[in-house]
């Protein structure tokens, strides 16, 4: 996500995938030309949010990643959804089960994960097993009121291998065996945008936000009022799936 | 699935499961008292049809099963979605991507499934892995108008080591993933208890359902005119999950 303050400028929607196609995409969105790494956008007068869904990875280890790349960056600057689902396990007093990939497990570090009272789910790769869906979907049916948390809700990315089913598909999975709805933390939600904005000091009117898909970046940032942005690369594809707009 | 013409009779809904649990069940329902395997059943004037979303087995490996535990059943007498779902890719001319348990590919060992241009899902059990619904959702993502059929759409079912995923949730993964719907294969197919009952020369009001499944066996049933009885066995919970008699 690039958000910039007075007139529309470069930013960075940080997207899933292998680390060296995503970051090589992330390259490109920042700075849209030349070779400078993000300088361009550092020495900008823009204010800049990287606003991912990416949750693999905790924050720190994204930042290493990026600043290994090259990314003036840092870990303040990075607004993702494995935070913000603490923050609302903390403040509602959710014990959670974790499905999720053990790159992301430090930042539920403080986090009571005993006699789990809800089911924070995430792109966990591999780890999105036959095995572990049927735990989480019998520590939901235990529960007298299942709340399932999910990290984004979105369809799928592209790794060099092809395009792979994401956070949202299972999500949909246990929803429907369940017959609940999930809690989303991350893009679209328009409380994920509002964060950044926040953090920024911004108004949604002063933001762009730049992005890959079209439902979850440009579509969510819309609906908060942000202008947006989509980018032809990544898993951008020029016929978007059927439904994708209601539905995703 | 028992459906009796004249009066209401006993029957048996196949229901999935570890095959000893599933089969004590089906006894159970079969009978409703007494030792005598299912001669009650036979001896009685009662037209009776087994209509199952087994898709883990062949119906043929079905029967012996039931066989060998005493029941006196044909394959003749068994509804099952496989057959129905390959007269449907015969009809249309679909050579299907088959992610389905080992157990049921003989009954797709007539149909050409050589450069796939559809998916069928069925309960895979380990099957459903990561990699494995990774790659159906490549090929349908791959095909211009992606075409996904699915054996039921039951969302859990009952093991010994608790309830279990069944083919709904992952069919619900892949409808949200590529923005399609699936073509649904079984139980609650209105098309579905229609063939059973013509198997049977039978009008909807002269037959009557029993099953487990709030939704996919009683509901489905009355949605086709007929009389339906649920049991207290198996899966059956005395609180529907939220959102069941919409959403399933």
């Amino acid at each position: 996500m690039g958000a910039a303050q007075g007139r529309a400028g470069p930013g960075a929607s940080q997207r899933k995938g292998p680390t060296s196609q995503a970051l090589k995409d992330e390259k490109d969105l920042a700075l849209g030309e030349g070779e400078g790494k993000d300088s361009g956008l550092k020495q900008s007068q823009l204010k800049v949010r990287f606003c991912t869904n990416e949750s693999q990875k905790s924050r720190g280890e994204l930042v290493r990643l990026l600043r290994r790349l090259g990314f003036d960056i840092s870990e303040g600057e990075v607004t993702a959804p494995a935070p913000a689902a603490c923050q609302i396990l903390k403040e509602r007093g959710l014990r959670p089960h974790l499905l999720i990939h053990d790159g992301l497990r430090s930042e539920f570090d403080q986090i009571d994960v005993s006699n789990p009272n809800c089911v924070v789910l995430a792109d966990a790769g591999e780890g999105l097993s036959y095995q572990n869906m049927n735990k989480a979907f019998q520590v939901l049916m235990e529960l007298e009121k299942p709340v399932l948390v999910s990290l984004g809700k979105g369809r799928y990315y592209k790794e060099t291998s092809g395009l792979m089913l994401d956070v949202g598909a299972y999500m949909r999975a246990l929803e429907y065996a369940c017959g609940i709805k999930a809690e989303v933390v991350g893009k679209p939600s328009p409380e994920f945008f509002k964060s950044a904005l926040q953090a920024m000091g911004l108004e949604a009117h002063q933001a762009i936000m730049i992005g890959d898909d079209i439902v979850v970046d440009v579509g969510g940032a819309q609906r908060c009022g942000m202008r947006a942005l989509q980018v032809r690369t990544g898993k951008f594809r020029s016929v978007p799936a059927a439904g994708s707009e209601s539905d995703s």
